[in-house]
């Protein structure tokens, strides 16, 4: 268990700030939205909004912040978006030139943080429902595939889409569907069940990112939509600049998970 | 029943674009969703993107279109959203200054057009599931009501969230909750139930737009989201030029209501 999972988000920004917690996110926080972070001068960000509005299973929307603005002061009031993340990409004309602990050295006036939903969420209403997840289970990252499926293009931007894997016993496939259905606003329904070759993806044992996890006797792979879309779609587009999350170091929201239940 | 409701979008656009039909488009090309429209300058664009995200509820999102572009390619290739509706509003700041039946003369190359979800998707859906529409039974305008609920201020644009109105029989309410809230993009679950002073609304027969319905004995007011909140926040933040639909004067898509459904 988490040494952090008891911990509320205004108490786990100022270990980030100061740089003492640089560790993955998952499991920290426990019943708080985390969610993936892009940052784009605003020339760029018309055409991300639009790109992401239109790719909502990969680029689930969950806040725009205004443009120069570094409180997200909708999903955490008072938190820093240059410091309290444990640690950052930078992307410059679409190649990574650094991964900072914070980015106070690189933020601009122009700068709009995207905030965009994440599987941690719908993994804890997975969970509550009684569908174990693997990656979890096995102390891993969640294993990300890129597929042969492309995005919707929107301004600048496209690229296939990134996907994540979670095996499912085949009598908790149908409720894993439903459950997930629920929270549109972080990756939603799967994109697909059962046939990875339908969607390129031919070795399930060596995922693009993260590790690959053990598929047991009756269990059925299943495919969510992933936030690492748009670092894809960045490092075609080649934006000037654009400041990303580090991969699993995500951004804890004060805003409660069950709040994005649809129904 | 609308001698349109068995046309096909790309059948009735070319009406709309000769002006031979310009009258509400409830009941038209039934299936088919019908949007809310919005256009902006560029400049104001991001703004209105962040405003909208923020309010999902009045102001869901379908699709926004390339800057310049006047044809919705993912929603309704091949229609023309300067001519394809039946009539138009057009506000200079925050001024309705013309209500043409078409925008050629005032199309701007760096025009945003939003596309926003529109409660006859799921009255549809309410109605597939032996909800009967009052306002539609009475062949009227849906009522409207401002509210005293403010929404969520994006950019520049802030003000109070508008609803719609629909009576239901006590006994059905709990489904019409759960029917729309399977349509999160299209407004999605109603807003309050049942005791209409608690938003600010003191007499149903007294609608701020559209008109007034018969509430019967055993019938609870139900209040959804409603896009003229759009309308509301352009006239106090006074773009410099806005163009939206004429109330009830609808875009019709290509794609279809059931589509909409997350469940």
């Amino acid at each position: 268990m988490n040494k952090y999972r008891d911990y509320r988000p205004e108490e786990i920004w100022p270990l980030m700030r100061n740089e003492e917690l640089v560790s993955p996110t998952a499991g920290m926080c426990d019943g708080f939205t985390q969610a993936n972070l892009v940052i784009l001068p605003k020339k760029d960000a018309l055409d991300f909004a639009i790109y992401a509005q239109r790719n909502p299973k990969p680029l689930p929307l969950l806040d725009i912040a205004e443009p120069g603005d570094y409180e997200p002061k909708l999903m955490a009031p008072n938190a820093d978006l240059r410091t309290d993340l444990p640690k950052y990409r930078v992307y410059k004309k679409g190649n990574v030139t650094d991964e900072p602990l914070n980015i106070k050295k690189y933020w601009q006036d122009d700068f709009v943080a995207f905030l965009i939903g994440c599987s941690f969420t719908f993994e804890r209403a997975l969970i509550d429902a009684g569908i174990p997840i693997r990656h979890r289970e096995e102390g891993k990252n969640v294993p990300l595939y890129n597929t042969n499926k492309d995005t919707i293009p929107g301004g600048t931007f496209k690229g296939p889409m990134v996907v994540s894997m979670r095996p499912i016993h085949y009598k908790k496939v149908v409720k894993a569907v439903q459950v997930t259905s629920r929270f549109p606003s972080v990756h939603g329904a799967p994109i697909h069940i059962g046939d990875p070759p339908r969607i390129g993806i031919t070795d399930l044992d060596d995922p693009d990112f993260g590790d690959a996890v053990t598929i047991r006797e009756g269990e059925i792979p299943v495919f969510w939509g992933c936030g690492v879309t748009a670092q894809l779609a960045a490092m075609k587009a080649k934006p000037e600049m654009m400041i990303t999350h580090y991969p699993g170091h995500m951004f804890i929201t004060s805003r409660k998970d069950k709040e994005y239940s649809v129904l």
